[in-house]
């Protein structure tokens, strides 16, 4: 069990109504509200309004930035700089999912940003020094920005999608009912990116760091159980509960405290998929997930034990031969997540093998996946990209 | 799944020689430190030597605070607050286990407590406005008082024993190479502590907060596995590791998020005991704990298949009939503490009847057990208690 350090300063107020706190949260800070949200989903939903006559009620004098993009683009980063610095804002209020939020920790730091160039504080994660009070209200259940520190933008100039810490929100309003209006593909996809940040600590070679496994087994049968019924039946209250509870804890570094770092390799590959093509971060993890672990598992055989334990803790699967188990608990997850209608090949969303060698590349950069669970290399990499087509 | 708000502003430094960084965390309080200790083991250990020598070089004035004790009493926090006065203490140095951690809580709030008579902050809670900072050493895995914001004190002339909340520690320090010297009694006992945390809300009617479940089922199976292991090797790095983990996260609440409160039965009832006896709190637990399963499921049915959760998911015992599988899970329990080589009677630790019925009225008063688990009269308690005998 290596050394950790828990530091996780957000407050959650978590359930059905908890949005009555948002005046006591931001009240604190100032009045002068930057409201960050995305393409307008809660327009529809009502909840637009809902926080609104919050704001005017309270007082507060509310900019806008609307139009965050599902995998947000530092020109929203500069946007929002922008308009902070010219409307002397007091705290950032995000509505809305991870991208929303991480665009928004990106404009709180990036406010007392010193340089020219703020892609330059994004790429390297220098001179980020303080951050703006950000709060959020919190609609999708999927990257756990909600509670932690880091942001991930993307620039699609230069093909990059980079994440680094920037702040933690002050406060997450994690209300299960705004989840019941996301649709079964981004649902379905939320879940799938919980699952990864599970998948990326569990899968290392600390044994005895017993907590943090029972926790990410825990997030993963949760999942497990409850992403068919919100499939099923998009308002079951539990069902939309538990995915969120679980979108809070998979990311927050709990799942891992105590275990060796391992990179997170799908995250560090389908980070070029969205950079090169923009597609829903959540989709190339499942994507990508079952066939790196195939090629993990038939390369470095000593791995195999991990497996086991997944298939058997996770999926409850029996057997007397381990690779066989190793296996199945494979071919579980990638089945759990064809059954939730989710494209589960590159090439159902038209994306070919021409940029494969150049996206390797970038996610192993100085050799950053040699370390890994199982260390990988550029040809590891394209051989798992192409296993996807 | 029932709303909940986290909030958790602790530090922790968790792993073998976390302890470099106690000049950073407490500098920022400012130079005057009241340190606090019980009866000297962190003498013998050589940590006392170990913490003065970073104080000494970082130029503090210490002032003391020592024998505090097991059960912490009122006159020891009586003591703190008049010693925090005189020289106005700028932030508390906690080195021990829950004891020591849980009188600097109350030291902390009492410094700022305008009454007279400090046993009523205490008894009612009335009156907790602010607190000193406070920093804790964790040298006793057990109470989770490093991670949660309550203390309890007993007044030995009124024979009560009280919980109410004070303040978080701004960080605790757990580093488990400084338990390794912690007698396989003490071990022992505060491992059943921990497990009794999770009992007491484990054992819940909310059927749909699963990842609760799973954290509390993951806490119970560590301290099954790593209990034995640090009673037969003091110095097993993994097994102290894993037992020092789970005693922060046990009493945090975290694995009571989403559930309906139960009100702690076997804590209120313990309580008594160790407010009459002055006993070993976790081995009161270790006692009351089978005898008060046992009677519940006897007395309401319906609570069976929380008991049957807990017997496969913990135990992972099997079995057709479910009132026997129920009953083999407590079973196994009991074995489990029994082997710990605790007293598991009350008769051996010369506790008779005489005052079972004025404890349980005070355990129970105002109905307080009614809406537990399984609804609580007082002559259930009675009958629990006996059960010890």
């Amino acid at each position: 069990m290596l050394n950790y350090v828990h530091e996780i300063p957000t407050k959650l107020y978590f359930g059905e109504g908890q949005i009555r706190h948002l005046d006591e949260v931001l009240r604190p800070f100032g009045t002068r509200v930057l409201l960050t949200y995305g393409g307008g989903s809660i327009r529809k939903s009502g909840l637009y309004d809902t926080v609104m006559e919050i704001l005017n009620k309270g007082g507060y004098t509310v900019t806008e930035l609307s139009g965050i993009e599902p995998n947000p683009r530092i020109e929203s980063v500069e946007k929002g700089v922008k308009l902070c610095k010219e409307n002397n804002i007091d705290v950032i209020l995000a509505v809305g999912g991870g991208s929303t939020i991480d665009c928004s920790k990106a404009i709180a730091a990036g406010v007392f940003y010193e340089g020219d160039d703020l892609w330059q504080m994004v790429a390297t994660g220098h001179g980020v020094l303080k951050a703006l009070p950000l709060v959020d209200i919190l609609t999708l259940s999927a990257t756990g920005s909600e509670y932690d520190g880091g942001g991930v933008i993307t620039n699609l100039k230069t093909n990059e999608k980079i994440g680094n810490m920037y702040t933690f929100p002050a406060a997450s309003i994690c209300d299960p009912t705004y989840t019941f209006t996301v649709s079964k593909y981004q649902t379905a996809a939320g879940t799938a990116d919980i699952m990864s940040h599970i998948f990326e600590g569990y899968f290392s070679r600390t044994e005895d760091s017993d907590l943090s496994d029972h926790i990410a087994e825990g997030v993963l049968k949760t999942a497990i159980k409850y992403l068919p019924v919100a499939l099923e039946n998009p308002e079951d209250y539990a069902a939309r509960a538990n995915l969120m509870a679980i979108s809070s804890i998979a990311c927050s570094g709990i799942p891992e405290y105590g275990k060796r770092g391992t990179g997170w390799p799908c995250h560090a590959i389908e980070h070029e998929l969205s950079a090169y093509y923009d597609i829903t971060h959540g989709v190339g993890l499942a994507i990508l997930t079952p066939r790196w672990m195939r090629l993990i598992l038939k390369k470095d055989p000593t791995c195999t034990w991990r497996f086991v334990r997944f298939a058997k803790n996770v999926w409850g699967l029996e057997g007397e031969d381990d690779n066989a188990l190793a296996l199945a608990g494979i071919e579980a997850l990638e089945k759990f997540f064809k059954d939730s209608d989710i494209p589960m090949t590159l090439t159902e969303l038209n994306i070919g093998e021409e940029h494969f060698e150049k996206m390797a590349a970038h996610a192993n950069a100085g050799g950053y996946l040699k370390d890994s669970f199982v260390s990988m290399t550029n040809e590891d990499i394209v051989e798992i990209l192409k296993a996807c087509l």
